[in-house]
């Protein structure tokens, strides 16, 4: 039986209060230094590690944390939720984005179904329907081959579709596995579609309208826009569009579309990657095998989140160091720092993940807490962002924690030498500098010149940016965020601070407003 | 004569931390709330207006932050900048962005030469270039028209101009005067510049190496990058490559480049958007007719930058309350919020912009100052950011104060009507919404739907994202950071902080390392 308590109720977070504070600059310097880097480091799956030397721990901080990491009985609430727990309290549901790329443990029914089974067979059925779209038996009504998929969503039908695609489009170019282009549609300003459609042939592409509720006012405007498109063009749009929603949406059974996929309340949008949600545009994109691998990257570091060993289990590791800075060390953001360009919006998708998840002031019993929950996230690829906002994070008043994340190799494995060194060295040696320049700052008598060191990072090392790689990563970062939740006692998986927006926006479209509201509506011409 | 005196000095501040507090819920309320919607806007150039109703201020606070503008002596100091003073004082330097675009009081002689006529003629040199690559008259070897221009930079050389480039193509193209479609390398990771010449074609691409040093790592990477391209293509690379620079870099009188357009040490990478960095890529892309009026835009707004009254000065005002915001409220970051997918980038921009300038720890004497300075700045177009990080900026337990950027019409002018309005109108409707919901929250019984509000909020209204328009925003947000950094007496144009990451990427390059850096270059096999 698990507990459900607060932060500032446990034994072990008081105790973690007084523990020495570590100086960063010292034990990071000379051979200490180095010991560090070699021990503080925990296998990930894909042969990754997480390597957390530079943050501002030491054996003895971290042996509080993992009484923390106990107390809160993070590995058992683990267990609970993809044993199939009602861990969504505020929304009365099942937790089971696990269960799309794995069975971790019991088989979990809702609904009457085996839920695992129910997600495969999604998998399946995209795999079929991507499939016959490849080898041309599923063509436009002029018997034409697709040649692009278009992704309609937002938020968590977006975010992570398009950081992954992102993240993998070179990779499959490279491994010639880019079946289709993807694009993708999210926002309601009409020249994010707009500009879109000018940019591809509509005879030739497919659409991937993806809406959980199938009411989606941004998602739904969107496909009217796409649908407007392909009638000008003398199109049967219901031959160009599939939906993935869930099976009680408008969108299940409606003739409008060529198939549809399911989901469930079970998944959260910024959760989603991993189900339909990514997998229908994914594997139309790069084929199912590579959606497949995917998959199985994030199942293999989901089996490592299992571990009841904080030490061994790196989601959880870096849950609590990150807790330890935000309510022990009091820093209130973090930045996410992937040094490879093909990573250039999964810290767009992360600040979704986080800030969304994370993000919230009451407890899973509705009480407001006294301790602060999730930071502020944020980040660019390096190096660009080192002639950017670095200049703040070295140098500035505040520290910003740092999440690094570096790869060995490129992906298209095209390179120059220029002084003795590829670019991918460059890169490398880049990120190695960074770290070490956080850490330890310098010395100068010129106080402008001066770095006063003491900053902390980590870095997630891997290969390559691969699928796999891909998977094991976000996977990474979802059970983090889940067991800061869990720390936090908060419910990580509703969103109920997106509801009065959308509310007030209704009523601005609907004239209903006085006072301030109908003042902004009349400036902005509503 | 100015003062430069720390803020904490000053009489005007300790004034204002003893000014009472604002309770921003109840002030936005009911028709007060509508009346400061009225009285707390300010014009700005092409239409555009600065509604700050929804800060945590009123007459007593804005009359306090008024005295700080007077003490800190704003106004005297941004003279002293456009009259040629060195202001850069860590690198004996001028400040003259404000002089590529207007000139605001005398003339200026550097370097022996008047600097406007010297921005000017760089200006009128790309506009020749530009016209003649348009009219095709300066064409590939085989005679062919160049389609495609390709900036090579990295930080400033990259972030403003492809922010304004993304900000403009649509406009561009609806207006007939998109001339060249424009791409962009800047990571030294290998992958970006592959992916970008394997999305071109080369035989038609011009390239615009901009490096004002001519000794950027990254940039001369890229270059010989892209020169293999050239060669491997059979094509001859100097007559495929222009350089912006300075006059004394080894590019400028180089016979590798079809042309030279020059800046100098007077203009800071950030700052460089309005200068031949930004001239070059964005003339031949949209017509220098186009880049002229981006230009007139920024001019416009800068006249309003030189009132000495904060309130009838846009720039100045925003800036006094960001200060208020970061030192007596003691909010740690801030987000950028533009409603249109056009400005997509148009944050990353000013988070290089702001944490850059602003993010520093010692004044202009290379004295710690005692105070917080520049915020961290992230964003994203709304109405993307609402389903992603909002929720922590509705309910999380820290308050980030936001920057909202609307407009009335849309840029490609294609719309489409779901449940009785435009999508322009959806996009506005929720901006509006926002502003009221952050401010005013919601009271309910559960806890986990109740939001507190008071989270403060300003708004930048204008008709369109347009070339005026855009250069009027660019310039409204250089002279907050500049007058922030005035007020906080940090030189806002050096940025010591990137040195030292640079100085270790090297050793590390050079296998002259030990410690934690050896162990880190291990793991990363350089």
């Amino acid at each position: 039986m698990v507990n459900w308590n607060n932060l500032d109720t446990l034994a072990s977070y008081q105790e973690l209060l007084k523990a020495e504070r570590v100086d960063l600059k010292a034990v990071m310097s000379g051979e200490n230094g180095a010991e560090r880097v070699k021990r503080y480091s925990v296998p990930m799956a894909e042969g990754m590690v997480y390597n957390y030397a530079a943050k501002a721990v030491d054996d003895a901080v971290l042996e509080k944390l993992g009484k923390l990491a106990e107390e809160a009985q993070l590995a058992e609430k683990f267990e609970e939720l993809y044993n199939g727990a009602v861990i969504n309290t505020g929304e009365k549901r099942l937790v089971l984005h696990h269960l799309t790329r794995g069975q971790l443990g019991k088989t979990v029914e809702a609904d009457g179904v085996d839920k695992r089974a129910f997600y495969v067979a999604q998998q399946q059925k995209i795999a079929e329907f991507a499939g016959k779209v490849h080898a041309g038996k599923i063509t436009n009504a002029a018997g034409e081959r697709f040649t692009t998929v278009v992704q309609i969503g937002i938020g968590g039908s977006d975010l992570g579709p398009r950081a992954i695609y992102l993240a993998l489009e070179n990779w499959a170019r490279k491994h010639d596995t880019l079946k289709m282009e993807a694009k993708f549609i999210s926002n309601v300003d009409p020249d994010d579609a707009a500009a879109v459609l000018n940019s591809i042939d509509v005879a030739h592409s497919i659409f991937v309208l993806v809406s959980k509720s199938g009411t989606t006012l941004e998602t739904l405007t969107n496909e009217s826009f796409v649908k407007d498109a392909l009638k000008n063009a003398g199109l049967d749009a219901s031959r160009h569009m599939v939906a993935v929603t869930s099976e009680t949406s408008p969108l299940a059974k409606s003739a409008d579309y060529l198939e549809a996929f399911f989901m469930d309340d079970y998944i959260g949008g910024r959760y989603s990657s991993s189900s339909a949600v990514g997998g229908a545009v994914l594997s139309l994109a790069f084929g199912p095998e590579v959606f497949a691998q995917f998959l199985e990257g994030a199942a293999e570091e989901d089996k490592l989140a299992m571990n009841k060993d904080m030490l061994q289990n790196p989601a959880m590791l870096d849950a609590l160091i990150g807790v330890y800075e935000r309510n022990v060390l009091d820093y209130p953001s973090t930045a996410v720092l992937p040094y490879s360009q093909a990573l250039s919006r999964f810290p767009a998708h992360l600040q979704q993940l986080d800030m969304e998840s994370n993000g919230k002031s009451v407890n899973r019993f509705g009480e407001r807490v006294g301790y602060q929950t999730g930071p502020v996230i944020f980040g660019e690829p390096g190096t660009n962002g080192q002639h950017s906002f670095y200049q703040l994070l070295h140098q500035g008043t505040a520290i910003v924690p740092l999440q690094f994340i570096g790869y060995r190799n490129s992906q298209l494995d095209t390179d120059v030498v220029i002084q003795g060194s590829t670019s991918q060295q460059k890169l490398c040696a880049n990120v190695a500098a960074q770290i070490v320049a956080f850490a330890c700052g310098k010395e100068d008598e010129n106080r402008n010149k001066y770095f006063e060191g003491g900053r902390p990072s980590s870095i997630i090392i891997g290969d390559q940016v691969n699928p796999k790689s891909v998977g094991a990563l976000l996977s990474h970062f979802e059970n983090k965020v889940m067991f800061q939740g869990f720390v936090w006692n908060v419910n990580s998986f509703d969103q109920e601070g997106v509801q009065l927006g959308k509310i007030l926006a209704k009523r601005v479209l609907a004239h209903e407003t006085d006072g301030a509201l109908k003042e902004y509506s009349d400036l902005l011409n509503i």
